[in-house]
């Protein structure tokens, strides 16, 4: 998995394909970091302003998802949702009509981990392997090919997809055999990133309506023990007025749903999950949907937000 | 502030003098840090058996708080809550009958922040200053002496109390001349520590709920962007079974209480708070109030939570 012997070896062999369908914000980092490791880089989107910035910087953009799996033996699907998902493999011009038995399909969206299972026994169907492979660092770390892989799936899928994997991510964890395992832990992963930055935004709005000066506020609670990553990593733009998103509220709202959808089925509480939830979704219908998810903060009314340096 | 000023003169000068007001947990390790930093240590709690262990540590044990003001012109109020507060500098005995002119109440319980910019004034009516010096850190930073204070106070009170505070504490934090604003920031703190208490066990309840390993689940979240020191510190507790007290659920009862009275009043809303709050309250009602405050988990039915090793 190191990179060092995907670089001494590209110049003699055949160099090896990867595909990305979905190069939105996470998808086009990923696509990046595969090319700057050597790999000879497909990719796929909706949108041909992605299409364009793709094969600008050196990787060949396909027509269709079909184009992207004629070419490469792994293909990573990091679209928004399950539907887009299933369409992009199923559907017309579907990467499923091309790829070779055998193949690799690394399903990177945030998912209900019941439609990761179930999408690698369709897979298993068409004779390719599914790695349910939920990522995690943000969009920084994706084009620094530094993410983290909540991975599972079948041995042999991972001996194929292994190099790939080492292009983009810094940490894989392996965590089963079987598609379902990754989901899992992302969902779990995403109810603490959305209660965060959540909680962050309420006890920042509280300081602000106390009085509490916002930056020493944040300066005490960082250097504390009721600090969190969220905390340390969100402030710094509610301080700066500037919710230009990094990730967006109503990407919250769509993966705190994915979580309570999962738990309801299970008639499993989670009221912090919930209460997260409809802060989001508070703040989505309040317009600030497509802002930074800290602009959860604006849900609070009596207070006044530092404003954006000009 | 250092504490090399303090033991090379403390042979040749009288022996500084400190008083500590309640020996619970926090406050006992507050009086063994000033016993380690050469002060003449007196101590009052209600409980004959932290008397007795203070004496035989090396300390003063007082009948009265009345015998601690006449010794001490720092006076550090450690108790669980206002009323007692009022009663150890207010009541029959209390501290106020008996300290000199000019002498510091450090108050570092957590308690609402209109309470302490009251007593700061009753204080002062009286000829005594306060520091509004809540605590954080917990009870081992306690007893190592390296607590956070978050504090706020006369100058010339911190100038008399600035010895006592460096050997307590590692980082005292001045926020402002008048008792209260230490307070607000303390609320903030303990808004932020009960949601991530709560929200680490909704997630740990969750992962059992879904059948993912609760080692492998820490391990992974311990080291993403969706920790907390919280997360890292409380969910070893879940893992080990073990719930003997460090803090208990029935602290989260009374302090997230706080921040939701202070905000009532101030007509602010606090959805996250308020969930975690009737977390904590569902705990102490299941009968576990006095349990560590990670068992908060056990209000999440149908899992089967690790067994404690024998």
């Amino acid at each position: 998995m190191s990179l060092e012997s995907v670089d001494s070896g590209s110049g003699m062999r055949k160099r090896r394909a990867a595909g990305v369908i979905g190069l939105g914000a996470m998808g086009m980092g990923v696509a990046r970091s595969l090319l700057r490791a050597g790999f000879e880089t497909h990719g796929y989107d909706l949108r041909r302003e992605a299409r364009d910035t793709l094969q600008a910087e050196g990787g060949i953009a396909s027509a269709t998802a079909a184009e992207v799996g004629a070419a490469c033996n792994v293909v990573l699907v990091i679209v928004v949702n399950a539907a887009q998902a299933d369409e992009v493999l199923f559907g017309p011009a579907g990467a499923l009509s091309s790829m070779r038995d055998g193949s690799v399909v690394l399903l990177c969206s945030t998912v209900a981990p019941e439609f990761a299972e179930v999408l690698g026994s369709r897979l298993a169907e068409h004779r390719i392997l599914m790695i349910d492979a939920p990522l995690s660092g943000g969009v920084a770390k994706s084009a620094s090919g530094q993410l983290t892989v909540m991975a599972a799936g079948d041995p042999k899928a991972f001996e194929i997809a292994d190099e790939a994997l080492a292009a983009i991510a810094t940490k894989v964890y392996r965590l089963g055999e079987r598609p379902g395992a990754g989901s899992r832990v992302k969902m779990i992963n995403q109810l603490l990133a959305g209660v965060h930055i959540a909680v962050a935004a309420e006890a920042v709005a509280l300081g602000l309506k106390a009085g509490v000066d916002p930056a020493t506020l944040y300066d005490v609670i960082s250097n504390s023990a009721v600090s969190s990553w969220m905390f340390q990593n969100r402030v710094p733009h509610i301080l700066a007025g500037d919710y230009q998103p990094l990730s967006a509220v109503s990407i919250f709202v769509k993966d705190l749903g994915i979580v309570l959808d999962a738990a309801r089925k299970a008639s499993f509480p989670l009221p912090l999950t919930a209460a997260a939830h409809q802060m989001f979704l508070m703040a989505t219908a309040g317009g600030h949907g497509s802002e930074d998810d800290s602009a959860v903060i604006k849900i609070f009314p009596g207070i006044e937000l530092p404003a954006k340096a000009i």
